[in-house]
C-alpha cells in the first residue's frame, strides 16, 4: 500500500491534463515566437489557455504572465515591483512566509529595501491591524500568503488588500497553496499581484503564472527577447502552459465537491490522531485549507517518525518540501510559538484529490503503533 | 507537404524522449526535495541526468545547475557573476550576441556596469584580438556565443577562452545552438560558464541548464528554498530535466553522422539558392553550423517571402524567433554589413534531423518561383 499524503508538496499529473499537452510536445511544437503556421497554432493555444487562467482568477488576459514556477512568480512579484518604484523602499510580509517570499525579502533587504516582517498569533494569523500599523510614507509594497503552506491558516486577505487598496500601495498574495483549492478572485481581494504554481494543483512542473493587475510599475527578472510582454523573457513551454490551463479547467469543476470531501477526511484524520495518540493542532480548526492536517506530537522525534510512516507505505512531511534542506524546527511553527516539547514532533499530511476513506482509516491504524513504537525505543519524557 | 525547416527556433521533441519523461508525469511525481520514497525517486532521476549532462560537457555533476531556458542560464551566468564581483565592473561582448545576452548586458549598464559591445567582420567573427584590447583591469566577465542563431558562423572561442584564462576574467558562452549539434567540451574552451537549453537539441521546452566551473563566484536570480545548490531555488522540473538528459544522449549517439548529413544538406541548399536567385550568404561558408542557411535575396521583402513559403508548407524564419516582435532588419545582419538591397530580402533555413533530400529539392523548386512572383508583383528594382 503506497498513500501520498504529502499534496501540499507536489501533485500527480491528472492523467487527463497529460492527455492534453501531448500534442504539444511532437505534433504542435513550434516556437510561439516563430511567424510562420507551426508557430501560430502553438501561439494560439498559449493565448487560448491565458484566456482561461485569466477567467478563472477574475482577471483579464493581459494581466497574467506565465512564469517557471511559483517561485519565480514570488521572485518576479516581489523584486519586480520593488525595482521598479525605488522611490520607496519599504514592504511589508509575515513571519510565515514561503521561503520564496522571505528569501526575496532578504535578498531586497541587502539592496537598502527596509522589510517589516509581521508576526502571527498562535493560529498563524497576520492580524489586519498590524498590517495598517507597519505601513509608512515608504511602503511599496504588502506581501501576505493566501494560506500558509505548512499549517494551512487561511490569512484574512481581503481586509489586508482593502488596506493596501485604501492606502494606495501594492498588495501580492502568494496563492500558490490555494489556487483551484479555495475560490479565489483577484478583485474580491483587491490583489495587484497573484501567484499560483500549476505543480500545485494537478498540473505539470516547471510552469507557474503571475497575475500582474492592469498599471501596475514593474520590472522584469528574465531579459531577453521581450516575451511576455517584456516582463519574462523565453521561449515559451508550450506544453507546459497548456497543461496548466487544462488542470485549472478540472479544477474549477471539482472545487466545490473537493472542499467538502478534504474537509471531511481532513478533520476525521485531525480527530482520529487527538483521539489516539498526544498531540497538539497546529493552525486554525476551521480556516484551514481542505486539504491540510499539521500535529506535534509530543515528544517524538517528527523525522523519525515520517521514516517510519514512509516504511509503512505513507508519505508525509515534516514541514514544507520546498526548502532543500532542513536546518531545525520550521520557521512557521516557531512563528506560531509550538511549544518545545511539541516542535520536533511535528509532522503535514496534505491530502488530494484521490485520497480516500480507507487511506485515512489506514494511517488512523499505523500512526499510533509507531508512535508507541518510538516511545519505547527512545523514551525522552 | 509540410517542411519544417526552422530548428533554430525550436526542435520537435523526440518521440522516445517523451517516452522517457511520461513516467516522470503521473508515477513517479514526487517533490524531489521531499525525504520520503516518492521523493527519493524523482532526486534519483535528476541527480542522473545531472551526471549525463555533465559528463557530455566534460564537467562534473556539482557544476551542473538546471534553469527554465537558455535565456534564464544567460541572465544567471551574467547577472550572477557581474552581481558577484562587484570590485569590478567591466564585461566583454559582441554586438551579435543572442538578445538574452544583450539585454541583460543593457540592464547591467543601467545598474552601473560598464560593457565592450566588439563589433564583427563580414563573416560575423569576434577577432580574439579586438577580445584582448578590450579587456581592462576592471574587467569580470567576457561573454561571447559559440556559434550564431542567425548566420550560423561558429566563433573562435578556444581563442577567446584562453584568452580569458590568460586574464584571469570568467568566460561565458551561449551555447544554446551548438549544444550536441557540434563538439563542445567545457575543458578545451577554457569556459566557466556555459549556457544550454533542451528545446533546441529534441528536448522539452522550458528546460536549460548553466554549466559553473567550481570556484565561479556567483550570485542566484531566483531566491526561495535553496535548491540547485543555492544557485536557482525551485521545485525542480523533474519530467523536464529527464526529457534533457535523454536528449543529450541520443544527440550524443547522433552528432557525427548529423553533422555530416546536414552539412552535404545545408551546402546543397546554399549553392542551389545562389545558382537560382541573385542572393548572398551571410555567415562563413564553412566555418558555420551544420544546420543553418541564411542567405539574403536581392530587392526582395523576406517578410512576404516568408509568407509565401509558409502557404507552400515551408516553415523558414526572417532572423531568429528568440525576439516576440519584429522591428526591422536584425542586429546581426547589420553588424556584418549586409548592403542596403539585401538586408530586407534575408531568410534564414535551419535543417534538422528529419530534414531530407526530398525536402531541400522542394525548397529549392518554389522558392525561385515565389521570388519571381514577387518581383513581377512589386518590382522594386
Amino acid at each position: 500500500m503506497k498513500i501520498y499524503l504529502d499534496h501540499a508538496a507536489t501533485t500527480p499529473l491528472e492523467p487527463s491534463v497529460l492527455e492534453a499537452m501531448k500534442p504539444y510536445f511532437c505534433n504542435f511544437f513550434g516556437n510561439p515566437s516563430s511567424t510562420h503556421s507551426f508557430g501560430k497554432e502553438t501561439k494560439e493555444a498559449i493565448e487560448d489557455t491565458r484566456y482561461k487562467i485569466a477567467r478563472f482568477l477574475g482577471a483579464n488576459e493581459d494581466e497574467i504572465v506565465f512564469t517557471s514556477s511559483g517561485t519565480e512568480a514570488n521572485n518576479l512579484a516581489i523584486k519586480g515591483v520593488c525595482f521598479a518604484n525605488k522611490n520607496k523602499n519599504h514592504i511589508i510580509t509575515s513571519q510565515i512566509e514561503h521561503h520564496s517570499v522571505l528569501e526575496v525579502c532578504h535578498f531586497l533587504e541587502k539592496e537598502g529595501f527596509s522589510v517589516t516582517y509581521l508576526p502571527v498569533d498562535s493560529y498563524g494569523f497576520v492580524s489586519p491591524d498590524d498590517v495598517k500599523k507597519a505601513i509608512t510614507k515608504k511602503t511599496i509594497l504588502i506581501s501576505i500568503m493566501h494560506a500558509n503552506n505548512e499549517i494551512g491558516t487561511i490569512e484574512d486577505i481581503e481586509e489586508i488588500g482593502k488596506i493596501a487598496w485604501e492606502n494606495d500601495i501594492y498588495f501580492h498574495t502568494d496563492c500558490v497553496q490555494t489556487c483551484s483549492h479555495i475560490p479565489l478572485d483577484v478583485n474580491s481581494i483587491n490583489a495587484d499581484l497573484v501567484s499560483i504554481s500549476a505543480h500545485k494543483l494537478y498540473g505539470p512542473k516547471g510552469v507557474g503564472a503571475l497575475y500582474i493587475r492592469r498599471g501596475t510599475r514593474i520590472k522584469p527578472l528574465l531579459h531577453g527577447g521581450g516575451h511576455e510582454k517584456g516582463l519574462r523573457s523565453s521561449t515559451e513551454n508550450t506544453p507546459g502552459i497548456v497543461g496548466f490551463g487544462k488542470a485549472i479547467e478540472i479544477a474549477e469543476d471539482l472545487m466545490q465537491d473537493e472542499i467538502k470531501k478534504l474537509t471531511f477526511l481532513r478533520d476525521k484524520l485531525i480527530n482520529g490522531i487527538m483521539e489516539r495518540v498526544s498531540a497538539r493542532l497546529n493552525g486554525h480548526p476551521e480556516k484551514r485549507l481542505p486539504c491540510n492536517v499539521n500535529v506535534s506530537i509530543k515528544s517524538i522525534n517528527g523525522e523519525k517518525l515520517l521514516l517510519y510512516l514512509d516504511r509503512e507505505g505513507i508519505a508525509a512531511s515534516s514541514a514544507s518540501a520546498c526548502s532543500s534542506s532542513n536546518e531545525g524546527p520550521s520557521h512557521v511553527l516557531n512563528a506560531i510559538g509550538v511549544p518545545e516539547e511539541f516542535i520536533y514532533g511535528s509532522i503535514r499530511f496534505t491530502l488530494g484529490r484521490k485520497t480516500s476513506d480507507e487511506e485515512i482509516d489506514y494511517v488512523l491504524d499505523v500512526l499510533p503503533k509507531i508512535v508507541q513504537k518510538i516511545e519505547i525505543a527512545s523514551p525522552i519524557r
